[in-house]
């Protein structure tokens, strides 16, 4: 490369939804960062387009299977109802790592901090990093930091990394979603992406909504010991369950049915979402998931969920169909029937 | 946690330098940024204050030794002479975890994105980074993508974060380094940081300086197949070969002398210094190592580096000592003896 970008044999990746140029919805986890990470990352890495996209990789190394993941947290305000970036960033990538059933052993963190930024407040997101490693059980052992100049970086972004290691016999991953399975929501959702807008708009709904940031390893751990035929794992963050759903249905050529009166919205995020023209499902979770279970170990799964804190209002939502492949159907309390599109961008930006 | 951070049982961590913010020196790699790994975050994350720190950590699973390294770039401009953020993102990392000896196994790319990027840009990017993996022969295997508001992130900053696996009988890190080593560079060191900095300044300096950034793995395996026995090697990257050096001299409690003559210090760069009043031996590189090893496989591992492309220039520049431990002395052409610090923040920030 000579001092200037080289672009002979680059091509504008199409269709990038007729955008030149990155929009905030291209970071929302939607449609827009689906298409971002096909038709601009996949090729330019030399990834096979046909690769199973998932919250974490799987590698091979040293006789075992390893699940490798990684994500940036943006979030704004730093400080939000039930959390901050801090926990966020550790409970974030602990939990992608446990989406595939893999036991965390290590986590990264690399900071970009803002010139100016107060050692008081980095001591506080450092101190409930640590906090949150501690109930995960995991160390964070490696970690890198960079300052850029002040205007930048909002303070601080936070890149957390996981190593986990994935038990013999465990196979959890979107394609193996199958007519027949049974889904199920850990808990109540909506409340982390309702609680951080709440903070940034300074909007009071009432009862202040508390994030619901938690690590979701030891409930995995908990089910997979009730049986380790989990089909699919995902923890809905950006584009919340709905996205989830979406993407599953897409990548394991299924359909979704899911009633709308089962969705375990809780009455606050219930009201701000009336009050803001949101969709709940549509909105970021950081410590619940999702699952999809063969009917056979339903009672199983379900009985070790609602013995852990972190599964105790664990319920199910619906089921796989082999009609209708790639699209995902809420009932409607009237009866009526809707189709969930992956939304373009995201409702809110920066919440994690 | 409420709303609002709460310091509760948090004190400010001193000696931070009787800063109570975060200057740009604090990412600089020098003096001021152990101190925040060392009376920040490490308090925080609750790791032993007598940890050893490497360039990646070492992680025990399925039986085998990982090696597992993260690192955020933030260098501006993205591109410049040699190079771009992309390729210095994957060799950069790719060469941290060589660093302890370990075989690359898988990289991760967290993107953080400034709403307006061009596509073109980060296309080319990411078909840079596509590309440095290839050289490295290493997958780019998970990644994440957040979006930040137009003014932020400089365009793009990118973390990525990278597992290697450990061959058996290799025992790579910096308190390894044992009086009467053998001190080698790969090869000419300051040019990424000049690089990087002329192209931002706009300063010429006759002949085009091109950044060094190449991927290190291979050279290390090379130099492996020689000896096994290998007890150091850094990259020196931020703070460049003298805070390489103050750093190893002071983890392993041992004396460093250097030949400041042996250094190879290319004459454009040794020029660009004298213009600019900067030490070559303190200016970043990101193609180039430094390995210490026992005098027995230095003719071996010497030999081995000079067939390889990225280790055709290796020298040998000094020694380790029993004398003055801690301390790193460069003997002068004039035969006088200078002591080196680490020094406090940077000279030129933002060059990765």
């Amino acid at each position: 490369m000579g001092e200037q970008p080289d672009f002979d044999g680059w091509t504008c990746p199409l269709p990038l939804r007729d955008h030149d140029r990155v929009t905030i919805g291209h970071g929302g986890g939607g449609r827009l960062s689906a298409e971002l990470v096909e038709h601009l990352f996949m090729p330019a890495f030399g990834v096979d387009p046909s690769a199973e996209m998932r919250d974490s990789a799987l590698v091979d190394v040293a006789g075992g299977r390893l699940a490798f993941s990684t994500d940036s947290y943006v979030v704004r305000p730093l400080f939000f109802p039930g959390g901050c970036i801090g926990d966020l960033a550790v409970n974030g990538t602990v939990n992608d790592v446990a989406m595939s059933g893999a036991q965390i052993v290590a986590l990264s963190a690399g900071f970009i901090l803002e010139e100016g930024l107060e050692f008081t407040v980095l001591g506080q997101i450092a101190v409930e990093m640590g906090k949150a490693a501690e109930v995960a059980g995991v160390r964070i052992v490696t970690g890198d930091t960079k300052v850029v100049d002040a205007g930048l970086a909002d303070g601080v972004y936070i890149n957390t990394s996981g190593i986990g290691l994935i038990p013999d016999g465990v196979d959890i991953r979107p394609r193996r979603a199958t007519p027949g399975d049974t889904i199920i929501i850990s808990g109540p959702i909506g409340l982390h992406g309702v609680a951080v807008m709440s903070k940034r708009e300074g909007i009071e709904f009432g009862t202040e909504i508390l994030s619901d940031s938690a690590p979701l390893n030891g409930l995995v751990a908990a089910m997979l010991a009730a049986s380790t035929d989990i089909h699919v794992l995902r923890d809905p963050t950006r584009g919340g369950v709905a996205a989830s759903f979406c993407e599953i249905a897409a990548t394991a050529h299924v359909g979704i049915e899911f009633e709308e009166t089962a969705m375990p919205v809780p009455e606050q995020v219930a009201s701000a979402c009336s009050f803001l023209g949101l969709d709940a499902i549509s909105i970021a979770n950081e410590g619940k998931l999702v699952a999809f279970v063969p009917p056979e170990i339903v009672d199983a799964v379900m009985s070790a969920m609602h013995d852990h804190q972190f599964g105790r209002d664990a319920v199910v939502v619906g089921t796989v169909t082999a009609d209708h492949p790639g699209v995902v159907v809420g009932r409607t309390s009237f009866g009526a029937r809707r189709i969930l599109d992956l939304p373009l961008g995201e409702q809110l930006p920066r919440i994690c």
